[in-house]
């Protein structure tokens, strides 16, 4: 039993920009040697999520606007009012659907279902770099 | 300190079909031969989430109600333009409520609440046959 | 490699409190004499959720705002019908986001981003006495 820290280093255009990290969570649990195990993708900070979805181009556009119905972008928040960054809906967003995901993994590989994929969701309304926390437990 | 892979097979009606698995994720704790730990329950598919709920008639009605207010059946999905499999809402409603979850145990048995299951949620259109992967890491 | 079980004990306001455990998470982590690895705070019980927020005052105030969006206090819930309760929103707000968080920890902290607070949120409609269950496996 062992446990493995790195991190996934990305690029988002914020603006709920959906990412691919499938191929990223795949390479840290190859890099951390662990064969049966949790891997636990951590977003810190608060405006950004990790969730799953069928990573293709009609639900690309479907999430976003279920975003906009859950938390719209347009609506008046108290945090825009007392910081004037324009973000009240990403803080929202993100706490709604969480910081993190836990994905077991077996075989060294994560047990995903062939038309789902890991991904990061940046909410924030910039541009961001962010620096997903990864840890795996496991043997 | 060890870890344990097994599965949960479920036949499911779709349509936001609320099973509880409450007993499986018991038997699967027991199974491990673990006494403390982290179990989590996945659903490799992305149109099934698992959460926790009071598994009672009246909210059995009131969650598939709720569903519809966040990602409502009847709304435009390009996901549904391009694929024509009528699902959109099912994987929107996936992705917000997330394909697993972690539930910690002690004494061998999960920390839930009195009124309170696990239970995995179908959001799919179409009945399935689900095979969960659950995955403990505990001693 | 260990795990460690403890509890945060609360006392709160219900509808929609929203009580920072970021100390209480540190100390739990402090406490278990672990490294590196994840913890998970699970609420036993269908009515309050963990998740992460800026806790400022601005979206103390947004947060409750967009939960009555998504599940209000005043729609027609059968478990109020059947139960005379009057806490449908909360059982389906919990449900939404779930009944814990798993956090990763590496030098024996919590992968916290600098505005990014650990969050109990309590849907029920009356004050409540809480435990949340927390439990480490690490390192």
């Amino acid at each position: 039993m062992a446990t493995y820290h790195t991190t996934i280093a990305l690029k988002t255009k914020g603006n709920c920009d959906i990412i691919d990290i499938t191929r990223d969570v795949e390479k840290c649990i190859a890099g951390s040697g662990l064969k049966t195990g949790l891997c636990n993708v951590f977003c810190a900070g608060s405006t950004g999520s990790v969730t799953t979805i069928e990573f293709e181009g009609g639900l690309l556009k479907d999430f976003p606007a279920a975003m906009e119905r859950i938390a719209p972008s347009d609506a008046v928040y108290e945090h825009h009012l007392r910081w004037q960054d324009g973000n009240g809906h990403s803080h929202i967003r993100a706490s709604i659907l969480g910081p993190s995901l836990t994905i077991p993994f077996a075989d060294a590989r994560p047990c995903l279902g062939t038309w789902q994929q890991v991904v990061f969701v940046d909410f924030d309304n910039v541009s961001r770099n962010r620096l997903l926390e990864v840890v795996m437990v496991g043997e």
